[in-house]
């Protein structure tokens, strides 16, 4: 039997801070130079959401935020910033779930512009400044992931796979797990359905979030007080398929729990 | 700067068949030394529901099933087995949504014995004998991980962390992830609340999901076409540390969508 090669996961940290109007490409080839490394051809390179906000200037200085009335009642109520809410409340198409928990804890679920549901927009405080500036999340993050690929393979001439990623609560379960919210140069989803199981068995409604599972297995090696925002999953067969993190958006009409 | 070491993915094939009674460790010795690989210390075993589930005979025969008046009007609205739909209400503690999303297609949600939340209780028919006989999820899935665990530890002198995984759908997302229904020898939550990031700034609502995480990494490498049950997660600092897969159902007071 053939020995199966496996994947690497390969930790990149960053030195420095990424401000805005940095070129993330030439910090990539930075980083990959301190660590003796290069990129590879079919490299998935999983990029945590926060540098390309920081690198695109989607920060906001909160003192400069006017919380409206309904984002100071929500913050007075949950215990919140209600510059924050604010934020929160403008990135959003749409409320899914605003309701407290307890007497001190509230939560704030929206749908943002993009389509994805997500706690407060993704608006967030941290690895920004220390709470001086918000960090809201990039304004077209597939476009983000199509232009770092760009300009990567311009660069070193390698094709790569790009993830943008954030960390997502979601219902039922405890804990944050990292989800793919831009995506360029490979397929989001495995489609399983209309192929048969090694038994024979014709398989129905296995696709699987191929895309979401690379940002989970960046998040293994990324973590929060590293200081390491980009992952490089090698090994992996993404093939030349192309695709969009917006099709890892379910339809509102296929989702029950609106 | 010292060079990160990072994380690596081995898919760990199986040959033949699990079946009931088999024992499970000996077939992972068995794949171990078909791949020249052994266990080291800190190894992270994540291994698919399905052959454990098979491995303690938690398969049912269709044939043997009488479905319920409730179970035949729910297969006939959505076009499913009855059958099926029997096993999942009696896998049930509850059902969370029971809908159709057009004319044909239907989903059902239920609540598992464990306090699972998932699509129709886990009960599958993929993957195990082309569709005569389905399987349940382990009886109990951490008794199943602690138990591997010890037998690892007993069998190859080795400590390793065990994560038991399965394919979840979740609300929003398109596309199955996988997550852990069963653990040991690593902590589910990697809880950053009240530390400080590298600006100082404390983190308030960050535990990350690591259990999960690693499902998920394992999913992409193990695939539901390619015999391939266990991947081992080398390189994973998972510490002495000890925890449950409840430990990631959160409570039904602190969750919007029941």
């Amino acid at each position: 039997m053939m020995r199966h090669a496996g994947l690497a996961l390969i930790p990149l940290p960053f030195q420095g801070e990424v401000r805005p109007g940095d070129d993330l490409v030439e910090k990539l080839r930075l980083a990959l130079r301190q660590q003796k490394l290069t990129l590879r051809e079919g490299d998935i390179v999983v990029i945590k959401h926060k540098i390309v906000s920081k690198a695109e200037g989607q920060l906001v200085e909160l003192s400069r935020v006017r919380p409206s009335r309904a984002a100071r009642a929500w913050a007075n109520k949950c215990g919140g910033d209600p510059r924050l809410i604010e934020l929160a409340l403008a990135e959003s198409r749409r409320v899914v779930r605003k309701k407290m928990l307890d007497k001190r804890r509230g939560v704030l679920i929206t749908e943002t512009h993009h389509g994805l549901i997500c706690a407060n927009s993704g608006v967030d405080l941290s690895n920004v400044d220390g709470g001086r500036r918000a960090a809201l999340l990039p304004a077209d993050p597939d476009g983000s992931a199509r232009r770092l690929r760009r300009a990567i393979k311009k660069n070193s001439g390698v094709s790569v796979g790009i993830v943008i990623s954030d960390s997502f609560g979601r219902p039922w379960r405890e804990g944050l797990t990292e989800v793919a919210i831009g995506v360029a140069g490979i397929a989001p989803l495995d489609d399983f359905r209309g192929k048969r199981d090694s038994h024979g068995y014709l398989l129905r409604a296995s696709a699987e979030a191929v895309a979401d599972e690379l940002a989970c297995a960046a998040g293994l090696v990324c973590g929060k007080l590293k200081r390491t925002p980009v992952c490089i999953v090698r090994g992996y067969r993404a093939g030349a398929a192309q695709g969009t993190a917006q099709e890892l958006l379910r339809r509102a009409q296929d989702d029950l729990f609106r």
